[in-house]
């Protein structure tokens, strides 16, 4: 390679996609740019026909995805100041399970007038629910088959996921069924239009599309869903899954005219947002976890050992680094509970100060809780107000807060549901060392990486030293790492990760003493966890079906 | 009697008294006036040497009392429009335990220039808190002893009450201890300054100061508990008891001066202010209970039955009426778990709401409460912010909220809260029923009777008809029923509160479909209550320790 040699990572997410041009020798980030969705989410009209979408929808169109490729990358390019000629390779990340249904040659069937109209025809985003009973369904046919993929996905197939997303379509407009001719994730239809060849990345299809080493599903057991998804794996999904830093193919001519990079270059396998900041992070090696803190928390980690840790919400061969295991679990929620607290649960008074101090409420809030000893504020909560996925694989658990006395006040509040989170981690990493996969080191990326309360709390609760992701585009960075791999330019994704990943080591180290007082709250949470949660008391199902009416 | 026969009553509260002219014939309130404590509550520093007190203290100034005396009873007089000369007697109740030491005859201590900046010299007002390590040695040796009283205060006895503060007085100021010559409720001090005899009523005697039909606690108790202590009820509290609706003495000369009233008129003997409130509300038979709802709630009521409830406050016989035997329970947090929520845990788009629709934010989140279905919040809390009285008798306990998600909103919360009073009260009542003391009938006094959706859920929640004190002055109404006995006008308290008392019967009637929905949420309420209240999970009593650094 030589030393001006450049890759483009293209970040999609939820609302934009943002490409980001990065220099091959050290990961040097070199310019960036972001096209917004212009259709957005549609999780209320369908933007074609001005149709209101049932509750629970979330689809998106195909074609802002192509519109990130026209502006964005050529934007990037600009930014960085860099020569068309010296980009190399172009690899993305995408949010995951987004899939869509299109015809053999790759065309949307929303694109087609005749399906212009049908929600079905679109791309179902991540957070598309209303697939629940047909999960429901996948999950309760596995367990009474004991199916053997099940446990791997902690016994629990989402509805956000792939499979539940397709009997869906096939319930509701067999008519778009029966003409899509494939069923395949946005992160590798973006690749298909990027470099002309259908592939599927072996990440998306094992922690999306139940894919294990022995494939996916069988026919037995989709025929006995639905007799009409007995095909579904055969005729719209089966294809050979293509491993991480792969090559899928060549800038066609059409996308080099998009993207104003060069004919020919490399395009990267897809990848998975989540897992392909590992690499970014340098957290790819045996036991070093990464924690992707946002409005959730994802939580990956490679391993050698195939262990069967409760909860999780996948464990794949190969599925983020080749060679090894890649599990992933997962908190439900995270800063959605502490902005649900500081939206609903905070007085004028408190808006007012941190107004005058010219700082947000989180800022504000975090301020007046870390002014206060552990444990002052007599308070434990359970973060479980989205339910709980890792370890317990149950949504309709739903949040605690035990203590409370008049004296209680809001910044109190927010720091047991801070501290509440952290307990869920150590939850999480108590169950892969129980189960025999040795965690080493905690990494985090994300948003929530820059409260330095928080992150000294993790580090406390957790007693590890917390590493953090230097970078504030650290999955863009991945998949431009990955284009870097598929390019030649390294052997592997290791020696990529080497050279160009972004991490400050042991940026928060575990205060003893600290560490020995949040040991005490610790286990308050672990008792009413285990109370709440393995079924001592079901309130909180009863609570639900109390709320729905049932 | 004459039909223009009137009596005043006068109810001291926490920070005023208020006077009132009521009509014997038939309870009609003709006039009243209130006059504020010009020493208030000094709970922060001494008002005659400036000195800071320690904190949960919390002292009056007797001459604040008369100065009701001299103010409020002339202007309610003005107010009636009626003659000095209609008055037959005068009667009062008060809050209690609020001890004060006295000379022999009956000059406060704090009057005394050299006690004038000694705050053990003053009145202890009810919520002086200071004594509480004093009451948990008192509970503690009566335990050891195995006292016969001390079941009939739920086992526990309060650092609010008499003994406490007595015991704190030896042992932080013996010399005030020593020369007192009487330590007595401010109950039975008015009196004496209103008649000129020393008289202990029944009630205060019963419920403040442990004193049950074989007398006050034993001298080989009280030596057990500081040698010192005793001789404290031989020399310092030792009188007969008067019963309630009994002549303490005549109107004195110069009592007569400060009030205006004519010399020799009936004084009644003193009386508790939740007490008094009984015949008022015409709630004196047997199994009629009387929730006074407040900042906490008191449930009083008689039966012929002496039963062992669990978590009493008191019961002692002639406490409230003479013959029965007069139950207390509590509450400890009602009303101020609602305002800690309203003032600490509602986001300003609500304050604002309600400034716009011109109500109060209470009413405004009892009506957002009030739109939705039994149940629809998918929440049941704990209501032990101020700990649990009745029946588990622990302020060590706290409060909890279950059933939290991303989508809990603050009416929801507020309406939780509300719930968890009513549940509450459902168990004080199961409990007495359960111990075979039957409760026929619930009647409510207090400022929470003004909050219809709260009625209504008690009504439903207890599957009772629900009646409401009509008098806005309930205590003072009961004062001057008092008075009209003392003076002869009726037999008994019984026939004064027939003819005089102001009810509305059966004002709510609970909705057997609504009380159906709640009993499902008071199931999981009683099994929460059990498990954090009983031992099965001590978290609470942790939390605190935590909480102190203990």
């Amino acid at each position: 390679m030589s030393a001006d040699d450049c890759t483009v990572g293209i970040d999609f997410g939820t609302l934009s996609g943002r490409a980001v041009v990065v220099r091959v020798a050290d990961g040097e980030e070199l310019g960036s740019a972001v096209h917004e969705f212009e259709s957005a989410v549609m999780d209320d009209v369908l933007r074609a026909s001005g149709d209101k979408l049932p509750p629970d929808w979330a689809l998106q169109d195909p074609d802002d995805y192509v519109s990130v490729l026209r502006t964005a990358v050529p934007e990037a390019l600009k930014a960085a100041g860099v020569d068309a000629a010296q980009i190399v390779g172009i690899g993305i990340d995408f949010t995951a399970s987004t899939p869509l249904p299109v015809l053999a040659d790759g065309t949307p069937l929303c694109r087609l007038d005749e399906f212009r109209e049908r929600p079905h025809a679109y791309v179902k985003l991540w957070k598309h629910h209303a697939a629940q009973s047909h999960a429901d369904r996948i999950t309760r046919l596995a367990e009474e088959r004991d199916e053997a993929w099940l446990p791997r996905y902690g016994g629990r197939i989402s509805s956000e996921w792939q499979f539940a997303k397709a009997l869906q379509v096939l319930e509701e407009d067999p008519e778009i069924y029966d003409r899509m001719e494939r069923w395949i994730e946005a992160a590798d239809w973006i690749v298909w239009q990027l470099c002309g060849e259908e592939t599927r990345n072996v990440c998306t299809a094992g922690y999306k599309g139940i894919r294990q080493e022995e494939g996916y599903p069988s026919r037995d057991y989709l025929s006995a869903l639905n007799e009409g998804f007995a095909d579904f794996v055969d005729a719209k999904l089966e294809h050979p899954v293509s491993q991480l830093g792969g090559r899928a193919g060549s800038l066609t001519h059409e996308a080099a005219e998009w993207t104003s990079l060069p004919e020919g270059i490399a395009v990267a396998v897809g990848n998975v947002d989540a897992h392909v900041t590992m690499p970014a992070a340098q957290a790819i090696e045996p036991g070093q976890m990464l924690l992707v803190m946002g409005t959730s928390t994802c939580h990956v980690m490679n391993s050698e050992q195939l262990g069967e840790i409760p909860g999780m919400c996948g464990v794949v061969r190969d599925g983020i680094v080749p060679g090894l295991y890649g599990y992933e679990a997962g908190q439900s929620g995270v800063g959605d509970i502490f902005a649900w607290h500081a939206e609903q649960g905070v007085p004028p008074a408190y808006h007012e100060a941190a107004r005058e101090r010219g700082v947000s409420l989180h800022e504000h809030l975090s301020e007046l809780a870390s002014e206060q000893r552990i444990g002052e504020h007599g308070l434990v909560a359970l973060d479980w107000h989205s339910g709980n996925r890792s370890v317990l694989v149950d949504h309709e658990l739903s949040g605690v807060i035990v203590g409370l006395t008049l004296a209680t006040r809001p910044e109190d509040v927010y720091r047991a549901l801070l501290e509440a989170t952290a307990f869920g981690t150590r939850t999480i990493i108590d169950a892969f060392e129980a189960a025999g996969v040795p965690v080493q080191e905690v990494t985090v990326a994300g948003g929530l990486l820059r409260n330095r309360f928080l992150m000294q709390m993790y580090a406390d609760v957790t007693r590890r030293e917390l590493s953090l992701l230097e970078s504030e585009q650290g999955p863009a960075l991945g998949a431009a790492m990955h284009a870097a791999v598929a390019a030649g330019c390294y052997a592997g994704i290791t020696a990529a990760s080497a050279a160009m990943g972004r991490v400050r080591r042991a940026a928060y180290t575990p205060d003893s003493e600290a560490s020995s007082a949040y040991d005490a709250l610790y286990e308050e949470y672990a008792t009413l966890h285990d109370y709440f949660g393995r079924g001592a008391n079901e309130v909180m199902h009863r609570l639900r079906q109390i709320r729905r009416g049932s």
